[in-house]
């Protein structure tokens, strides 16, 4: 196992010691949350753990029904007692976020917002002080002239680029295309950036999470983990 | 012809008079519209006026190909000189827009926004001193997890009504389901109200057109027609 895979697992042990039986839980994607899914399993193997989750992805859902993990969704249950989910760049101080490199930000985020806790997982090489540092930030655009909706999105001072998958423009699972945006850590703050983009119409959604991370636990190579608290 | 139609046809007659040769024209969906696409087709067939619309929606392209109007999309022009539409509610004073009872809101706002100048026509009958005081506002959501969606709307303070077409949810164009939101004229600002809605995951636009309208040409029964212009 290498260090980032190592401190994924240390951050995913420590969100899953949070969990208690009887929670709704949101199960975010990728491979930190992959870890997250193998660890719930391993205490429900050991112990009595009631759990339902609401999974963010196709693959998150087939990855925890493999594992036996109880799952519903959002029309079945009102709210989630804890989602816990990954992120690309997690901001010191803020804990706010840039997610959707997976193409999932738009579910992950309909989950979030349904979750009256959201705890992240990732490890140290996602921290950053300024957001679009490393990662661009995805933009879920309609397919419907989302050239032009591109054009607005460039009017904002940053830099989108389509996503293609081989030949053709990627899709997300709701048939909607992504623009990531490059720049963005040059565009002010990431608040009014976000209220911006969501004035465009054909803009759907963003990857920005803002003031919605309760905790962030950081993974380490050493195999510890460090809470970081908003603030 | 009854007072409603007298009215659209003569607010139709003034705005097609705005319409110059070489410009590219956004046309939008409604029995206003539908007098206008015949309007600009009589001119054309009076004199030249060489003019290329963008339809938005299914409906208004079929119509104007019948009518022999050339038409493009906005992948094919970068920008709109003019786009002419109708509306649900006109509020007096700021021209600010309740639209999309129609089903094509998004498709009409990503052209309204395309264009340099956005001109309404309507009757009389859309006239309101508060938006919402007839009208619900249509908002678009995508369909993973409406439900949810739909209560995050309902915390506003606002009612939301999933629209229904038969027995099966109502989509749009775009694939989406429409909540017709009722209340709206207790909620506070329109400008506020528009941004809460456009922050909650899920929504992907809604039917406030907010500070965009140049001018509103409002039809009379009397065959007349009025222009109002914000402020």
């Amino acid at each position: 196992m290498d260090d980032a895979a190592r401190g994924k697992q240390a951050a995913a042990r420590a969100a899953v010691a949070l969990i208690d039986s009887g929670m709704r839980l949101g199960l975010g994607t990728g491979s930190t949350m992959a870890f997250v899914l193998d660890l719930i399993a391993e205490r429900r193997a050991r112990e009595t753990l009631d759990v339902v989750g609401v999974p963010t992805s196709e693959r998150t859902r087939d990855h925890a029904a493999r594992l036996g993990i109880p799952l519903t969704d959002l029309d079945h249950v009102d709210a989630l007692d804890l989602a816990i989910d990954g992120a690309d760049e997690v901001a010191t101080g803020t804990l706010d976020l840039i997610k959707g490199l997976g193409g999932a930000l738009l579910r992950e985020k309909i989950v979030q917002q349904a979750a009256r806790r959201f705890v992240v997982v990732a490890d140290e090489g996602k921290v950053v002080t300024r957001l679009g540092s490393h990662a661009p930030l995805p933009v879920e655009v309609v397919p419907f002239a989302h050239a032009a909706t591109a054009r607005a999105i460039a009017a904002l001072g940053i830099v989108p680029r389509l996503r293609m998958d081989a030949a053709a423009p990627y899709r997300t699972d709701n048939g909607n295309v992504i623009y990531d945006c490059h720049g963005i850590d040059a565009a002010g703050a990431p608040a009014a950036l976000q209220s911006r983009l969501l004035a465009i119409a054909g803009v759907v959604e963003t990857g920005l999470f803002l003031g919605v991370t309760e905790r962030a636990i950081i993974g380490r190579a050493d195999g510890g983990s460090t809470e970081m608290l908003p603030g």
